[in-house]
């Protein structure tokens, strides 16, 4: 089951979910006639997030569900001429709103399959075609990529820590929003959770969903060992514990007492589950007794504001946790809330239709300039398929035979790449001319796509801490033209 | 125009947006015969977010929109029933199902107005009725409640640092996926700012929507007096250019040129838009040479991680901003993205319905023991209006005659009140019996609501450095019953 995101999930056309000023530059391009002149824009982002290596693309399906159902509704086009500018005059004119009525995405994207390991400034989406169309998706494809991706990153590392420990997503609380909790579950179990609290990206997205009880539980009853009985009642076979309620390790003792008289009626207690305290402590503590009294099998689920770093330490201090429940710190991505990612303007077609114009983003910063050309990533592998440098190169210009990767920001670091290096191209083609070519994977197949990329990565990349940095050069023609291009763009200022 | 903010535009019904376990539980409550039990819970937040002094509370208008629309639909119960427990047994029987198929939510609910400052441990709901009933929408209400209030009151604060000038949000494109953008660009109204981008939000909630123009657009054309032009001719009297897609200074030298173009027409240019470098410096230069120009009424747009507390940096510095646009730090909450709202049992009707046991969650951190009772906010203010201390009480016991206020975390801090002193309640009846009895106000009422409370408040507490921490307290009885409460139910362990 892997239904599309967003069909039918809102209700009215999500085309106005956009800046004003996607439809403000849109009315500005169809004044000039240049709605139709043919663009080239990269989505990408510029540093991984959380200080780490690598981040795990992911939104891709969203973005195609949205782009597959652009079209401006009569509500919205109602609205969009009720807008006042200046003067009282309409913002938009009539004849403007008409033609957004009949406008039909037909533009060509190519993108980085969800679940891939990407790094900064490679695009992971490639929107090419009339340039109106091609900007007023911006906003949109920001919103579903950078919080899909921050996500499934988030998650990926998690799972990092976790190793083999089964890792439970449960933060639609301090999501933000309904859907914030929606997306949120979706992306972390791409990015390697095995299950979800959230009942409604269960049924949406095939995602498994696990739960225990609250603590309400065990204060609506007259004493702990009573309630747990009564949820032993309900589910036999099924029951995790909460025990902290008033006293965690006196709560264990309850529920070794309750899995007692489980065991006498043929059930097993599967769990017990630790929420505050000394995780640590704590569940050495609780195993001993668990295990003393005979229920060895008895899993012991941890939650608590849990993310990559705690669980790498709680491992580290011996912690006897078999699962781990992350909620706030995934689903926020507490540490770094928003993945910086950008959507820049790379190339257009000249208006004599001879080429193309390589466009520049300038920024004092180098790091903050954009990339001309129309770009595609060429990630060179061992024979054993493990990442060794990414090249992006311009797909619009003959490469040459020799290559030479120069890093983006600081030109004398080059590696020149062996002729008979095994690569793959990671950009793909979704849409051509509006029309889907791609068939999508299940969420599932992502995930585990997800799963063997980390897995492929040297684990010094991988690490939380000063992780190495893999190498993503511009091929060598491109940093020349691009050099170029900011000497000529940028003003010269005597010293 | 104030549309019920969830309904229409989510296609199926909300119901499954919770933890899975608030269904388990519902299923153990209604199998214990528990389920028409009457409980009191409460939603709140123990800290203000940001170390700051105070919250907005905002998320109401959401809540009662999803509690309005609870139902199960076929969807959500077939997807239920089919949910595996161990040993091949369905995890819900078909009766349950059948039960929640007819469940109607007929609750009580109490709230505190959208718009309203509130501080720690003040329940921002309260809800009472049947068990299984309001231990259901714990998740949905604390994920609409949480997020609503926690950007709410971010853009306070930036509207606090802002003063007079406009500040306009447009983080949709680092937001949580569309509704988090969504429910961001509501709150951040709610709580101060004067537009938003997100033209979503401009037609579903009636905020006023602004926008200028992206650097694509400048690199669109030739050049850039080129593209200001070209801008100018689309919106000849709304026009915003965006001066630092190559260099700030020659940017603004260009829009003056247009600038100039456009007055010799007869319009005149609205503003232009700095978006990077140093914005304390450049924001000078330009209205330096703008005013120069004869051009003092071109208003200065700034935008680029701006914050609280960077804007009181740049008017420190003597900043010539007009307008901030905040993005990514006001709709991720970006240094504290989540807020720690918890929802509590608090009472239980007695089973012989001779009265209630009131009811406690224990913890370590005294700051983590819940309050027991069915709990008031009663706000003590100055004849002017300026608020002087909370009380919380239990409105099931009856108030003595002499009232005292006993700070929750440390008991020797106390405050006697004056017999005299005049007081608002802030919890009023939003449902009774399931049925809505509140005339909720329009966003634009919440909006100037939270503007007047904030203002309300003594500047020692709005501060965002260190804030005066304002005094709410536990009605002596309250504190009495509690502390005998904890001391019963926490085991004695010799030292």
């Amino acid at each position: 089951m892997n239904p599309a995101p967003l069909s039918g999930l809102y209700a009215p056309s999500l085309s106005l979910l956009t800046d004003l000023y996607q439809v403000t530059m849109a009315y500005g391009y169809w004044r000039q006639g240049l709605q139709d002149r043919e663009a080239v824009f990269h989505l990408y982002f510029r540093k991984a997030p959380f200080a780490g290596g690598y981040a795990v693309a992911a939104g891709l399906a969203y973005a195609v569900d949205f782009l597959q159902n652009l079209r401006f509704s009569d509500d919205d086009l109602s609205y969009l001429g009720s807008l006042p500018g200046a003067k009282g005059v309409p913002l938009f004119p009539q004849e403007f709103l008409e033609y957004l009525r009949n406008l039909k995405f037909t533009c060509d994207v190519d993108a980085i399959a969800e679940g891939t390991v990407v790094f900064g400034n490679e695009p992971l989406v490639r929107v090419q075609g009339p340039l109106l169309q091609a900007q007023l998706v911006e906003t949109a494809l920001l919103t579903l990529v950078n919080f899909q991706t921050l996500v499934a990153t988030k998650a990926a590392r998690i799972r990092e820590a976790a190793g083999p420990d089964t890792v439970l997503e449960f933060g639609l609380r301090r999501a933000q929003g309904p859907d914030g909790g929606l997306s949120a579950s979706r992306a972390a179990y791409l990015g390697g959770v095995d299950a979800t609290s959230n009942v409604l990206a269960g049924q949406r997205f095939g995602i498994p969903v696990k739960g225990t009880h609250a603590h309400s539980w065990v204060m609506a009853f007259e004493d702990e060992p009573t309630a747990f009985a009564a949820y032993a009642q309900a589910f036999p076979d099924d029951s995790v514990f909460l025990v902290d309620t008033y006293d965690t390790l006196d709560g264990v003792r309850h529920a070794i007492k309750v899995a007692r008289d489980m065991r006498a009626r043929g059930h097993e207690l599967g769990g017990i589950r630790l929420d505050s305290g000394d995780l640590a402590y704590l569940s050495r503590e609780a195993r001993a007794l668990l295990n003393e009294a005979g229920f060895e099998k008895v899993r012991i689920v941890a939650s608590n504001d849990l993310e990559e770093n705690l669980i790498t330490s709680l491992k580290q201090q011996g912690a006897q946790i078999d699962t781990w429940g992350i909620g706030t710190q995934l689903v926020t991505a507490y540490d770094q809330p928003a993945l910086g990612g950008v959507y820049k303007l790379a190339a257009l077609r000249k208006p004599d239709d001879s080429g193309w114009d390589f466009t520049i983003k300038l920024s004092e910063q180098l790091a903050k300039t954009s990339i001309p050309g129309i770009l595609q990533v060429r990630r060179y592998e061992t024979e054993k398929g493990q990442p060794r440098a990414d090249m992006l190169y311009n797909v619009a210009e003959p490469l040459p035979a020799a290559l030479t990767l120069i890093d983006p920001l600081d030109a004398t670091r080059r590696r020149p790449v062996r002729p008979d290096a095994p690569y793959r191209e990671l950009l793909a083609p979704i849409f051509r001319r509006g029309e889907l070519v791609h068939a999508l994977p299940s969420l599932a197949e992502s995930r585990a796509h997800a799963q063997r990329e980390v897995q492929s990565l040297d684990p010094s990349i991988r690490r939380f801490l000063n992780p190495h940095v893999y190498p993503v050069g511009l091929e060598e023609s491109l940093h020349t033209f691009r050099t170029n291009l900011i000497l000529e763009k940028r003003p010269q200022r005597p010293a």
